[in-house]
């Protein structure tokens, strides 16, 4: 995987961003560029495990389907979902190995990771925390001219967290963007 | 990443483990031969990241660190401690992200993973499902004709789970293998 953190040929004013919905069996990524005041989807999609394929292939999936998207896009961001809000400890186990599967080789790149909440993603693509998953679709639609309809809430929930961290980074010149991961 | 699952080179009777005692800021491994009968380290350590460093650098250690060990040892089987014992959900999650950093780029080249608990270690190596640390440590080092005494635990557990695999591998022509993971 090349080092993709620093790319001196794109604008300093745009932004591509790689975001990530995050799950053991299917999580959908999204891939965005912005400047703040616009929002252009590169691509999206969902990498994903039969229900029946053991641990090691979902992991191996998430290992090798990530690093694929970021050589290919070259994003200079990522945005994913904070994960601590189970209460299941198996639950937090799983969803945890998927996190790391994911992380560690986008950490090997040297692209740094920003984690949002469910809700503060919410609040940045519809305006309300507590919305939910089909008006996240929508409205992830709408700001990306995309017809998002029969598509998987794991992808437009990707597509809302890479806008969810335009947004941020924009923002008051960035003033609210957490420290990375 | 080579494949190593497979190497026709190496004797049918001899098999070469990794064994792991994943954490996320110390990881402990341990590489093996043996027939069943015999015991030889090839090599073991640790895979350590600074308390204050943040978590993408502890998944971004583990998931490089243990590429560069199979890499370098071409490893047939590995070994490593089940981890479904955490009541704490956000412990639970963190023990979670390390496993996958590492199961990720193991199952990459096809090497199973077979999930021991400490209990079943423990008797693999000590004769008893109560040893403690110590105990663990000091039959590592006469099983393996090592001086274990400065050594870290974690490097004498992750040896302790590659001894575990080599016994079940080959006691009863594997008739108690677990399912790879």
């Amino acid at each position: 995987m090349k080092n993709n953190a620093i790319n001196p040929e794109r604008s300093r004013s745009q932004v591509r961003i790689l975001g990530l919905d995050v799950a053991l069996r299917k999580t959908g990524y999204g891939i965005i560029d912005s400047n703040g005041q616009t929002f252009k989807v590169i691509d999206c999609g969902l990498i994903s495990t039969p229900q029946k394929a053991p641990l090691s292939e979902c992991l191996r999936r998430l290992h090798s389907g990530v690093g694929e998207v970021v050589d290919e896009y070259a994003p200079q961001m990522t945005g994913i979902e904070s994960g601590f809000f189970y209460k299941n400890a198996k639950t937090a186990m799983l969803l945890g190995s998927a996190r790391g599967a994911v992380i560690g080789p986008i950490a090997e790149t040297g692209i740094p990771i920003y984690e949002y909440s469910p809700r503060r993603i919410k609040q940045a693509v519809c305006g309300y925390g507590n919305a939910d998953k089909k008006q996240i679709s929508r409205l992830v639609g709408q700001m990306l001219s995309l017809n998002t309809e029969e598509m998987s809430d794991d992808v437009t929930d990707a597509l809302g967290i890479a806008i969810c961290h335009a947004h941020t980074y924009f923002t008051n010149q960035g003033a609210f963007l957490p420290e990375p991961v």
